[in-house]
């Protein structure tokens, strides 16, 4: 059988898709070829298994919410300052909020590692390498703050994030930005 | 028709579990019933559609996860400082370990909410209320920290369940007493 990899990729796209908008429940081959506008059988040529659909569309979302590297290196020219990390913090709600599928459908995919072994062992340890990179990251170029900043950092990004994609008027539309500023301000030291 | 409040209740239990098990797309009114041990078509003489069913777990859950009055009322003795905001943190996390189904559904109707207008407005009201409530209550008490305090606090938390519920290992489990206590510590002035 001979794959093309840009077909495959435009496959895992569409299995983000259809994972956003109908839930795990809802993701079968047939729906994924439908999304990819592909000929029926399609996704089943690519992927082995329902399995094997869910771990590469983890994979992709993982690829598609990584911070562009030109931007991340134009933010990290300037000075080491809780200005710094507000600005890496606007630039993650912007990745996320410009790809509302790619997180949405992370949410199912945590829901449905609840009930597979497999899928949960693969999700864990891409956000744990993810969340110590980022550690890492944060302690290497001197931004203000230790390990535990950068952890509750995290997870109260992570509350906002998710009240944002799913009840975004619980928290108004418009304060967005204002919140991100009031989180670091809250969490981060000053210098 | 005859309805009798306690399989009512029973019937709103069983939607509950039912969401956390199999998801939003796996809830049906069959699904409920066998859930729920009762004769096949009791559920749908109780709920008018799948919509009013989504309307009562979302309800119930809200109930099942208020705080006993009685433990609130006694860990409110203690003088208003940052270990008391720790001890009411402690209970959260408490009352939802200990009804892991509820919270989890409580996600399922979150991500189901982003494509029913109607589920959103109404879980919307109840945790912008809920929210309300507790900012209220944490000044009227003359707990530490001001309305923003409540509100990073709030998002902090919601971010700690969501990792713990879902991908447990990410966090660690034995760490979860110690993350309470960073997160308070990191977040709500010392008095």
């Amino acid at each position: 059988m001979v794959q093309n990899p840009a077909r495959r990729t435009a496959l895992a796209d569409a299995t983000v898709e259809v994972l956003a908008r109908d839930g795990a429940r809802g993701l079968t081959f047939r729906a994924v070829d439908a999304q990819a506008g592909v000929p029926s059988g399609t996704a089943s040529n690519y992927f082995a298994n329902r399995d094997h659909l869910l771990h590469q569309a983890a994979r992709r979302i993982h690829l598609r919410l990584t911070p562009d590297p030109e931007i991340l290196a134009g933010l990290l020219r300037g000075s080491r300052d809780r200005a710094l990390v507000t600005a890496l913090m606007h630039d993650l709600i912007r990745r996320i909020s410009a790809d509302r599928s790619g997180y949405l459908a992370m949410l199912e995919l945590r829901l449905e590692a609840t009930r597979r072994p497999e899928l949960r062992a693969q999700l864990t340890g891409t956000i744990r390498e993810e969340l110590e990179a980022n550690t890492a990251h944060h302690l290497a170029e001197g931004l203000p703050g230790d390990r535990e900043t950068v952890l509750v950092l995290y997870l109260a990004m992570t509350g906002l994030i998710l009240e944002h994609l799913t009840l975004p008027e619980v928290l108004g539309h418009d304060a967005l930005p204002a919140l991100i500023d009031t989180i670091v301000e809250r969490i981060v030291p000053a210098a």
